[in-house]
């Protein structure tokens, strides 16, 4: 059997592949930050792990019924990484004013599609992890569709290959079929086992007989509403609040408070677990949730040493080691068994076997304040990104990219002059009531309290680097009177 | 016995301390480099170990006696180093083309210190090295200078602490005392034994009767050259060549092609171990010559869990580990007898126990054409440094900082215009035919092609971020009209 021929059984008119992109990023520090978490990494290839969710996504339903989920404070890096599906997908992020687990987020997005079709079958897809096989993956989904219209609410079952405590873990009932697709077989579920032990779980992976639950599903639209309601009722009344708030347009802030309100839920711990008609659809393709920095040679295998090098790296006689550089030299010797991971403004450097321990120093971090823990040295904006290369008491240094066709606010600031030198592309700059071009190589001074703008009226990136002068350079000092974002009161320049 | 009572009956105004302040910084990279060795450094204390020799040199000798010989390569980093002593010393820094090890440097400053001085007695101190105890260190150079009266040439020998089989090894003969102050004896040597065996190493230390040598010597010039004649009389030739060429004012290109037919050579092996007017001095002050980071902990001593830490670092769980931070934040969880060096361009670790083997990565930097190893982001001239703070393709971003009173050469650039930006202090700028003053906060734009200069005529430290743009940014697309420095075709700004 062809995998296509399954994909066309699953009508695609009512087929929607939801893309989970909240989470924080904690575990992948310092590549990944609270605000820019690991599936926004290109950790694997060089597209990023929502990047290739999406093209996977698009590979068994129609791209413009691709939606995403994921929070406020990630929507512009987000919208930048869909760039090439920005036609297709501009409308289709749905921002969560803050993470509050899977299940609001799943719930949200359900009563968000059944809007539009009440016959929305919603595949969902966690934006961090990796698969591989796509003809497998295919069959695998149309295998779970197909249960899903039969009612179902439906996980993807991963045969264990270690004794991972941190999942939760399935047993199906083999002799209880639902259907099947090629060697793929559907079945009711026996039980849920939330993080087990780990002599429990070695005995589970020794027994052959359970599954880790991957945190994909599929299900009816309605079907998971209905559960809802039955298990999460106060959950569900919450979400259609603000899914009633959202059609009515109602600010941001509002819906924020409201959102805070919502419990903090898994999707798997507050309904699967409870539904009797929960499925499985045990996979074959290769899957990682890349957990943490202890997981990545799952997916990317060592060298003949045993070490993953990337970067500007050179090492002397290291082993069994993951070596992540960044521009910068890092020199290395004598490793074994040492994860190293190089960025811009942090760096990591632990056994591999603490790997788990590093959400335990960016705990630290808050605790202290510690901005590297939230951001990476390049913030993205929905006009394009920067760069600080450096910042001093009285002055900063930025270098600034901006998109083809677009055009940061018209804003003033009180306490900063700032200089303009175009080192790409063209700028069209507002000062004053002045407006003029800027082109390679020119430069410009916009003095403190003068409306300004600087926009990309060209078909390349623009960049400039600015270096900023006052008795104050934080980003809280701008006036906004005008933007294309719906920004105009918040610190982003 | 009151030391000053010692300092006293040496005649200061034949008295020269002589600091080596050459060699190239392998084994303290990334902190030191090719052109920033360790004497560079601030390793222990506020002031770099450069520093921190000339002001013990000052405790035994008049200031404006001190003699530094460095090579051209550090010239800049030296002088900036020495501002303090700008007035007493700016005469008295000795430029070596190149470094030839130890015996050409002596050799060399003891012709120049004849030509002023027939009667000089030079106390040669490389700079490199960590004394603590400045009672004993004078005691100790005051025994050696009356032994050095007597004709002798005087080494200071330290008590073996370890089985160090990386240094020379001296035995002196006890029942032939040449002379005393307070507990101190100053002895004829029984033999000389240039980096031993482990296992005779083992044997020296102890018996008791071994002295490490510590590479500080104290002789009359004229004895030196005496015994230069007799021992190394080839090299004694090139070095009175030189002496000469010098004298008459000879061009350094000329200087650099005799300097390099030189016989590279250290003063111990080649005139101190054949020398039968040698004498050791055993030293009561705590001495290391911090030979690697692995010597480190013998000048810094570690926290309660063993763990040297500086600059911004994070560590968590950690123990036995030297972990030097700078600007960016480095977080460490676990590690153990780890050393991790982070600098704003580059970044090494290794175990502990692999420190000898910095200086084979700085070798295979070397044979890879890396520029790290070279020099820091940092880069020192006469007029002040600048920091790369970005380079691109067709960009280049420094932070500029001239010193007060200093100017940057009447200069233009084939390919690139620079911007200007005044972040401290007030810029007097040549641009063309006109000169203008550049205040804090204000911009100017030098086109390519175009005359210009850069003075700081205040009395504080004028800083600019430079912006560069242009075909081609490499420091070599310079033409220089006029200079401060005597530099006309070097490749520095």
């Amino acid at each position: 059997m062809r995998p296509s021929s399954n994909v066309k059984r699953m009508k695609p008119s009512h087929f929607y592949p939801v893309i989970l992109a909240g989470g924080s990023g904690t575990r992948f520090w310092p590549l990944s930050r609270e605000r820019f978490p690991k599936h926004l990494l290109p950790l694997i290839g060089e597209e990023t792990l929502l990047q290739q969710t999406v093209r996977r996504a698009s590979k068994v339903g129609p791209i413009d019924h691709v939606r995403i989920v994921t929070t406020a404070v990630q929507a512009e890096a987000v919208r930048l990484q869909l760039w090439e599906w920005k036609d297709e997908l501009a409308d289709h992020v749905l921002l969560e004013p803050e993470g509050r687990n899977t299940a609001p987020a799943v719930g949200l997005a359900a009563l968000r599609l059944l809007r539009r079709d009440p016959e929305a079958t919603m595949l969902v897809l966690p934006a961090d992890h990796v698969v591989k096989g796509e003809a497998q993956f295919k069959r695998a989904v149309a295998l779970g569709y197909r249960l899903a219209q039969q009612g179902h609410v439906v996980t993807f079952g991963v045969h264990p290959t270690r004794a991972e405590t941190g999942y939760g873990y399935i047993r199906p009932n083999t002799r209880c079929c639902l259907g099947t697709s090629g060697k793929l077989g559907g079945y009711t579920i026996a039980r849920f086992v939330e993080k087990p032990d780990q002599k429990t779980v070695r005995r589970y992976v020794q027994s052959g007989k359970y599954l880790w639950n991957s945190g994909m599903f599929v299900w009816r639209a309605d079907v998971l509403i209905e559960e809802c309601a039955r298990h999460q009722p106060k959950l569900l009344k919450g979400l259609q609040a603000i899914d009633g708030m959202i059609e009515a347009g109602q600010p941001d802030a509002k819906l924020a408070r409201r959102y805070k309100q919502l419990e903090s839920l898994s999707i798997d711990y507050g309904v699967m677990e409870r539904s009797t008609r929960a499925a499985v659809v045990p996979v074959d393709f290769s899957w990682s949730d890349v957990g943490s920095w202890g997981n990545l040679e799952e997916v990317i295998p060592g060298n003949e040493h045993g070490n993953v090098v990337r970067g500007n790296v050179i090492e002397v006689d290291s082993e069994k080691s993951v070596l992540f550089g960044s521009k910068r030299l890092v020199g290395c010797i004598g490793l074994s068994g040492m994860l190293v991971v190089d960025t811009t403004d942090a760096t990591l450097i632990c056994p591999k076997s603490r790997a788990q321990d590093v959400k335990a120093l960016v705990e630290i971090f808050r605790k202290q304040r510690i901005p590297e823990r939230l951001e990476h040295a390049t913030v993205h904006r929905p006009w394009g990104w920067y760069t600080v290369l450096e910042e001093g008491k009285d002055y900063k240094v930025k270098r600034i990219s901006v998109l083809p066709g677009q055009r940061l606010s018209l804003q003033m600031h009180h306490r900063r002059s700032e200089h303009w030198v175009v080192i790409a592309g063209t700028a069209r700059v507002t000062r004053g009531k002045k407006i003029f071009r800027l082109s390679l190589g020119e430069s410009t001074m916009i003095p403190e309290q003068t409306k300004h703008r600087l926009e990309n009226p060209g078909k390349v990136p623009l960049e400039i680097i600015e270096v900023q002068r006052g008795t104050y350079v934080g980003e809280d000092d701008i006036i906004r009177y005008a933007d294309e974002y719906g920004r105009n009161r918040n610190p982003s320049p």
